[in-house]
């Protein structure tokens, strides 16, 4: 592969977009204005990204009616009350129905600027420039936008797909190494749910990510996006196969849910999580013990935890999965493992199992 | 046609749904039922209709969980506050993604719960309960939902399609007269727009509609959404056919804004702006002469205002109307007739005559 490349995610109705996926790509105007409707951006952006990238992007905007919202930093902002701001500049700028609004930043940033324009005049023109790993492989295919709400997280948001993704892998030079190794879980993940070649290829390449080649950035990025396309793209709405995307997840929101937000990254938590599923595919027979040993040893070579923490006990950790959002209608559903690169939805599972495999047997 | 009748707006996707029109039907379970994903269902409703009707549709959720949101009456509280409540509330109660809300109410309520549908974790299944005239016939086919902003009018709002629709016109019986009125101007709209039988059916019957008679107001319902999801079902974003539905509402609208809101109904001023899109088409050469005249003596028939009121003059109008979201890029198009039942949307009109018209030449 080479150090840059295109995906194009098939949705059909002509809302087909493309990822363009590449080093230092952030400015190039040609990848980026034939999917503005208009000539009006606002690049929403935050505090930490801002200095960084900004000036960057500039020559891919020149000429254009441009204005900016910097948010401040961090999860805690993912609230309605910033997206209404985001609303009130677009408004105050006279902004019409033909603009687009540009996410340059991380999974938060998108999730807040994509559900801003979902909703501004029912719907407007969406960009993403995700500068994180996290946001390079998850939250820019998919669709997904919205923010939290004291009582539930994402629980306010729209489906909007965005006209087109630039993910710049030069951007990843200045993410926190912890934040690194968290999109890795993600990019783990892929592997897991239904690409044997990629896990066997994250097992040789884990030291180039980790020393973050770019074109084993790249690599790990447009294959993460293409399986994402393929699952999202046959279940746009999340209704079976889209499913498969929360191998480890329901776990995972136990623990940061039993943590606390934000004291475990998501990728952290997920990373637990998907052992955690491993485990009792094992426990029931379903996934041979050598394939856990391979998925703990790649987490491990990742950098990333294979157990929750200890304060998620197995009380705690089951009545916070009862809460999950994605149990319908109290149902429990969970992502196990029949092998590796192949995961199945199922309410099929021990109960019993899960109970001894969180100690709250 | 009978006293009830049920239509299929056709969206495809598995998105098609029914409306049903009759009278008395607001109980009615059978109808309403089959739409209902799971066995949650959040009626918001305000403080005039929920004594009125609330009773009424009781039966139709016997046996589900049941919540109400009764929001104070009026277009003043179409705001994001109020959606913000409702979505308090659904996440109070504990609302899965499984659960419905249900609309009971004129336009505003259905705008502001079909918007907290769109977005409760992602969009949940809406049912509109529409129990005004414009309600019926315009608000509950289209899947536009929203809410106003401080700088504009549906600012932020989503498309949301409801999976059922009840329209029981014996909830018109409580509808002051004057907002009977303004819903038959959008009526008389489908007629112009596109069905010219329509039209010469409400010169007939005008007085039985005006009499509230049963039979005709479940025919003039169904026609009326029947001409307007064959508009929306071959347009639903609002593109390029769907903008004939808003034949005299950029005039409309600039009445409403010169005078403010709230001093004429849509209705009135619609009917007003219908006039003056008629009189632009008959100076342009578009028009018969004799059309206009049918045109006018449909809308006095109907109570409606012909002309827009004094203080809407030339000048301020032509600014308000510069102002219209419907104004794509700064470029002006505008809804006109070539007959009666064939609207076009068009750039090319005689901005001259235009300024005549408006006595701002």
């Amino acid at each position: 592969m080479s150090a840059r490349t295109t995906l194009t995610v098939r949705l059909g109705g002509g809302r087909d977009y493309p990822i363009h996926i590449g080093a230092g790509i952030l400015g190039e105007a040609e990848l980026l204005r034939p999917h503005l409707p208009g000539r009006q951006v606002m690049v929403v952006t935050n505090e930490t990204v801002a200095p960084l990238y900004l000036d960057a992007l500039a020559p891919a905007l020149e000429g254009l009616e441009r204005r900016e919202v910097v948010l401040p930093d961090g999860e805690a902002h993912k609230t309605l009350a910033t997206v209404a701001g985001i609303w009130d500049a677009l408004l105050d700028a006279g902004f019409h129905r033909t603009a687009t609004v540009l996410a340059l930043g991380g999974g938060v940033v998108g999730d807040i600027a994509g559900f801003a324009a979902a909703c501004y005049q029912r719907g407007v023109a969406f960009v993403q420039v995700p500068t994180t790993l996290l946001a390079q492989v998850d939250s820019s295919v998919g669709g997904k936008t919205g923010v939290n709400h004291p009582l539930g997280k994402n629980m306010i948001g729209a489906f909007h797909q965005p006209r087109c993704v630039l993910a710049d892998v030069a951007t990843l030079d200045t993410l926190p190494e912890r934040e690194l190794r968290a999109g890795l879980a993600e990019v783990i993940k892929y592997g897991l749910i239904r690409d044997p070649d990629l896990f066997a290829w994250l097992e040789a390449r884990m030291p180039a990510l980790l020393a973050r080649e770019r074109r084993a950035l790249v690599e790990a990025v447009a294959h993460s996006c293409r399986n994402k396309a393929a699952v999202v793209a046959a279940d746009e709405r999340e209704a079976g196969q889209r499913a498969l995307l929360n191998l480890g997840h329901t776990f995972g929101h136990a623990i940061e849910r039993v943590l606390g937000y934000g004291i475990w990254l998501h990728g952290e938590a997920v990373a637990a999580g998907m052992v955690l599923a491993a485990r009792l595919s094992v426990e029931m027979g379903w996934l041979e013990p050598a394939a856990l040993e391979r998925i703990v040893a790649l987490l491990e070579a990742a950098g990333l935890p294979t157990a929750p923490p200890r304060e998620a006990d197995g009380g705690a950790m089951l009545e916070a999965m009862g809460l999950d959002k994605k149990v319908a209608d109290g149902r429990w559903r969970l992502v196990l493992l029949r092998g590796i690169g192949r995961a199945v939805v199922t309410d099929a599972f021990d109960r019993n199992a899960l109970e001894r495999l969180l100690g709250a047997g």
